[in-house]
């Protein structure tokens, strides 16, 4: 950890400000580990004492499986959140068990708050106006009823998608500013197809590189106390030349660094993702954290020891390897 | 309506196909109709009279705004069923009221299917291979738990992000060829800052025509009895010379057309969107449907007729202007 103070940045008559990623980059510096615990529950890799469970209670259903997993998770957080900073909460693996998956991951995203976890909430989400206002409102803001104002989701930070320019990412940014929130909008994503559009040249210069000039432009007003503003960027662990030319292109641009491990993005290759202070990225391991006792062949019940030995394992390798 | 029958697509061994867009052209060449409405409801939209009955009796909750915009929406559904061949259901509404709102998502599917009409979930999910696979069994396909088949929210179609390439639309093109699914890809959309990155040159061709062609590719299997594929694209009523030059462009690709309307489309430029023989496109309106009430100055307990009228305004406005 080679981190050092920076100056804070002051709000003009409002002292300092406490912009989203300042929060979690606190968090990161406190704990000496840029990981963050991707929640991708599949009922497959919940222990099947746990499955059966809610299964004999519930029946095969949409609302037994949810049940399930929001145990699950609630178990894995339980295990990791000492060691680990912030879970990343994969939306897909949610809605596929309908509304009752929505609600595990609202209350997912609860008890880890509730846990001092930051959330980031992988949706990749994306539209234009008053339809990204509704998506902001939903995972990041509030929604008025009558004379209340409700919560839906609360996560602080959320993965969007920029293919749709300005008027997709704007209605996000005062919810970075106002409500010390942050979001993630893809670049260079970590699947092998990512360069199809992304690595399309553009006067010489890639697609995903554009997008990140844009994730500057777009952040420019909320740079905070470690120098990152409230828009960061994903930038796959599986293309370290592409992480290492980005962190200097992009120096106000925090990273979400998905592919480490089972995508193949290996630690070493990831050391480009931060910058001389050792700050400027978080990274991802879902499958590895969460089904660690598959892999280790330990009994089932000792699942969420297993995610926290693969959790400090990969902390240690980071620290070894990516120079954190 | 020019239609003329074209030869039906024969797969081997097993009789005719029934591709997804298949149902869905019949529904708008039987109906004389080629409108998708969509049902974005904002609790504002609402009628005060549903609002108040149901915030009475569960207060200014996520729960009550959401069974109140379940009301408006079957009132709706029920005003709209046999004169609409779809409706587009956008996924950032129901979201905002939380997972309540994303019941009154589930449930408004299947009452629009119910009173027979197509569905489309405008979700615009990206994502990459195990996860793209959970958004597909969510929204379009089913999931297993244990020995049971759980269909989360059983849509027609659902709108997609491109961004992340071929491992982001691979997913779901099983479910268009096995089960009668189909895929709307984001190309051009309606809002004003689309060019930003869509209009970017690639060796002289914009990206979004890179994305069109991408369109054709991965529908290649699935083309239909009306030559079109399961694949189709986004093309903004807002831009309408790239949807001319798209439609002769992208032969196979059906065209989701926002932006009539309230975006400033007209009619007269969507004429474009349709090929020769008067399909190839469903033209959405969500607003100046749902709140036509609004713009009429009429009582608010005729909202749903109101919404029929300019359903019927808007679909003899397409047979006169756009030659549909």
């Amino acid at each position: 950890m080679r981190f050092r103070r920076l100056p804070k940045n002051i709000d003009e008559g409002k002292g300092v400000y406490n912009m989203s990623f300042d929060r979690l980059i606190r968090k990161i510096i406190s704990m000496k580990n840029p990981t963050v615990a991707g929640l991708d529950p599949k009922l497959d890799y919940v222990p099947e004492y746990i499955r059966n469970e809610f299964l004999e209670a519930d029946g095969e259903t949409l609302k037994a499986a949810s049940k399930a997993i929001l145990r699950y998770n609630q178990l894995l957080i339980d295990a990791l959140c000492d060691i680990v900073p912030a879970v990343k909460i994969q939306a897909a693996y949610y809605e596929m068990y309908g509304h009752h998956g929505v609600k595990t991951m609202e209350r997912t995203i609860r008890y880890a708050h509730l846990k001092g976890m930051y959330v980031i909430t992988d949706g990749k989400r994306n539209d234009i106006g008053a339809t990204m206002e509704a998506y902001t409102a939903a995972h990041l803001g509030s929604v008025s009823i009558g004379s209340s104002e409700c919560e839906p989701f609360g996560a602080d930070a959320l993965t969007v998608n920029g293919y749709l320019g300005t008027d997709g990412i704007s209605p996000l940014l005062g919810v970075c500013k106002e409500r010390d929130k942050g979001i993630f909008v893809l670049c260079k994503t970590s699947n092998p197809s990512s360069g199809e559009f992304q690595d399309l040249l553009i006067d010489g210069v890639p697609l995903y590189a554009r997008m990140g000039d844009q994730c500057e432009a777009w952040g420019k007003e909320t740079i905070g106390e470690y120098g990152y503003s409230g828009v960061g960027a994903v930038v796959g662990a599986t293309y370290p030349e592409q992480l290492t030319e980005l962190r200097k292109r992009l120096p106000h641009t925090l990273f979400l660094v998905p592919g480490y491990g089972a995508q193949g993005g290996g630690a070493k290759g990831i050391a480009g993702a931060f910058d001389e202070n050792g700050i400027g990225a978080i990274v991802n391991s879902s499958r590895a954290i969460m089904c660690a006792y598959k892999k280790e062949g330990c009994d089932e019940r000792d699942f969420a020891e297993a995610a926290r030995r693969e959790a400090i394992r990969m902390r240690d390798d980071l620290a070894e390897n990516a120079h954190f």
